[in-house]
């Protein structure tokens, strides 16, 4: 199907070469993974699909995503890693080692100097609803949906700083030009 | 279904108020939409689903992402982009005008001090094809299959410097413990 930004300089055609390619994580590094499992999988409903331990390099990897269908998750641990790098929307957290211990340590949330990423996103069903939810959860807002000039785009913060914005699909239609 | 990582401390069942919720996009600043649309176009074979621009604020919105369904794009673009907002794996590119004459200005990758964000990922159905397409489109390696001690994870930079993962999920099964 034809749409205008097909016409856009630099897109081009996908290659056949990039055949069965996912977009299948985001990694962000995470000090208290206690912490940030209780923040995803409690506000924002992700299930823990896959922990991996690396002991010789004293990391953790964490996989959460929001599968559309739980029944598919295999038991087998090696099936179950598997299944998480071939899902789409899984958010990575990477536990270094004794962070939480590290009073000196807050990760850098990329909007602060020097910038470079921005934030994750969720679409919502009912974006008063959500906002309502995360007050009920004392989620740290950025901007609520009535500040600033997107209105209809809710920001909150993660336990380690990073950004979450909040859309509701049907109420983003007029943004932008 | 029960899998060994429910019983990790922190994870909680999904709660009810969170039906719905989808993690949509991940937002990464780009120096020049150029130069990134025809890299993420071409080496990834993503589909640019949205351009939102923002005058009054001075920046655009480029959404990216490989829909499994290419028919089901709306063609209108206010629905195009209720679409965008619905959809998983989409991955938003902020150009802030005039970012790509600034000849101080880079965008910092999270990995070097400070950090934070670490890397998005892909997984490929084959990683040495996949390995020869990004020499084919002389993509610059962090990390090819056989360097460092993760066999089979191959780490590139986007055109900004940020660090792509690729993983072939038949291949990760061993990964960690």
């Amino acid at each position: 199907m034809a749409i205008s930004e097909d016409q856009i300089p630099g897109v081009e055609p996908a290659p056949r070469e990039t055949e069965g390619f996912v977009l299948n994580h985001t990694m962000l590094r995470a000090k208290e993974p206690q912490r940030s499992l209780a923040f995803y999988t409690r506000v924002f409903g992700m299930r823990l699909l896959r922990k991996l331990d690396f002991p010789e390099m004293q990391f953790t990897l964490y996989f959460l995503a929001r599968p559309d269908d739980p029944a598919a998750i295999p038991e087998d641990d090696g099936e179950r890693t598997a299944y998480t790098f071939g899902q789409k929307g899984v958010l990575e957290l990477t536990h270094n080692w004794g962070s939480e211990n590290d009073p000196e340590l807050a990760y850098h949330d990329g909007n602060a100097e020097p910038q470079g990423f921005g934030h994750i996103c969720f679409s919502v069903p009912d974006l008063a609803a959500a906002e309502h939810w995360f007050d009920t959860n004392n989620v740290e807002f950025k901007k609520r949906s009535d500040q600033g000039k997107m209105k209809n785009v809710i920001f909150v913060k993660d336990p380690d700083g990073y950004w979450i914005e909040v859309v509701q699909p049907s109420l983003s239609k007029g943004l932008g030009q």
